[in-house]
């Protein structure tokens, strides 16, 4: 069974061939609908081809240093730790991911709601948008063990019931990002291209896959392709510049063996207008602390 | 036990105590003795100070697809892959390494006699070389394991009875080498401190340790004040541009998860004033073809 024998109107089939394939987009990228906002013209243009942007100092020192104390606050904390929106990592007991944080911590909801990170993402999509997912991650050094190429979108329509590819995810660094302890890779340009992936979604899969995923997980042949189209780039710069990438761009990340550990907050906004259905490729939706399904409510400042 | 409590003229213990320790290197990094070669006055000066240098375009294009030839012809031959100086993959059944390639192969075996390659090693070692190891790698795009930090001198020194730190090794990568694809990594100024490494050498260690070492491994203390001090440089450029690296170089690689092989030649050049004893801390010598400890001939061009 391949894709194109699957009856449906879903334009981005995945989980359900036997066959992996490479389906075009046919979603905008940068959507039309918010004219004005702290994007320029240029940058907005690049954002559309390679489906990625970085803002260099985004966050003051000051504020960096302050979100790492909050880090640090919210991952000592028993009762967080202790939370089911809290990934904290067997063999150590340290803490590795903390979902759902915008509600979690009053200062990371803020910066939900800051002009310069609600005012990139509304002109990207286009419209009013809300936070399908947020988390915290920390990422140790000597053994951070980086994360598979895949596109976000692929979880978020199988698993989520994420219609349509009008979604955009902001990675603030608050550690360096160098080229060598496990940033992100993405490749420019991929984001045009959906990856159908093989195998169907077991119950309860976001326990496994938040660690390490092995359903949605694009074949090496696609891969290579892309990659050999659209070359890779890194996500590198100082703590305080983010990264805001489409829901589909193509990204991974390698280990880190350095002693210099990297630790980020993550924020998902969807588009008021592309509000979760039922899953498209799953048993059950995940969890609401890992896809928002129910507050949809328009951010703002 | 620490390592100051035993008692011996070694100048660099290791695998002795309880407590690893940082000890000072007493051996010149660019050695007095030969005054002309390839290297230029400044790029010696740098790798004394660095402990590596780079040599872009050591292999002309045409050189290094002869070479990636010669590497596929000897991955396919049954006979080499029976060899006990290959290391295959078991399962993939793929050979990721050959050792002692230099007496394998005719071409590669020249290559050490280059005097592109060999007269910068005299050069770096201010007297005749001979050959300690020599190996060509393999490492698959996807799933590149990497290698954690270490200092060759460390072993060779512990299991291979190499005295000083009068040896260099050379790496000519025939794959281009990235930021983002595994490439080595290594601490500018940190060969000038040896770090003693815990724990005793079992027996038959080199089986184990040629995959994964865990013993001789520097502890996370040490390689975090040798990085905050010295920082951490990559070895990255086109196919044909080869790396020179001091014995003692604190050096490792991450994985490489891109659809980017890395391959590589690998030749490690030892002053003829420098040949192996009985081993420092372990119970025997490893096999010859690990670690030659017959064949001092100075090479000639």
């Amino acid at each position: 069974m391949t894709v194109a024998d699957v009856k449906t109107d879903d334009l981005y089939p995945t989980r359900v061939g036997t066959e992996p394939a490479l389906i075009k987009r046919e979603d905008p990228v940068a959507w039309p609908g918010v004219d004005s906002g702290p994007i320029d013209a240029d940058t907005l243009r690049s954002y559309d081809d390679k489906g990625f942007l970085t803002v260099e100092g985004l966050l003051t020192p000051a504020e960096v240093q302050k979100f790492w104390q909050e880090l640090t606050r919210l991952s000592s904390d028993p009762e967080v730790k202790a939370d089911e929106r809290t990934v904290v990592e067997k063999s150590s007991n340290e803490v590795r991911s903390i979902f759902e944080v915008h509600k979690i911590s009053e200062e990371i909801g803020r910066l939900a709601t800051d002009p310069r990170v609600l005012d990139r993402a509304r002109q990207i999509l286009g419209s009013d948008v809300y936070v399908h997912q947020s988390r915290v991650n920390y990422m140790p050094g000597f053994k951070g063990r980086g994360f598979y190429w895949h596109s976000d979108f692929e979880t978020w329509h199988a698993e989520d019931g994420m219609p349509r590819m009008r979604a955009v995810s902001i990675s603030i660094a608050l550690t360096d990002n160098y080229p060598f302890n496990g940033g992100l890779m993405l490749m420019p340009g991929a984001h045009r291209t959906f990856v159908s992936c093989v195998g169907a979604t077991p119950d309860d899969h976001y326990k496994e896959s938040l660690k390490e995923q092995e359903i949605g997980v694009p074949d090496q042949d696609s891969i290579s392709k892309l990659a050999a189209e659209h070359g890779i780039e890194q996500f590198t710069g100082p703590a305080g510049s983010a990264l805001m990438f489409d829901s589909n761009s193509m990204h991974g990340s390698g280990s880190n063996i350095t002693p210099f550990p990297r630790s980020n907050i993550f924020i998902v906004f969807n588009s008021v207008d592309n509000t979760p259905v039922e899953p498209f490729a799953a048993p059950q939706p995940r969890p609401p602390f890992v896809a928002n399904r129910s507050d949809f409510t328009p951010l703002s400042r």
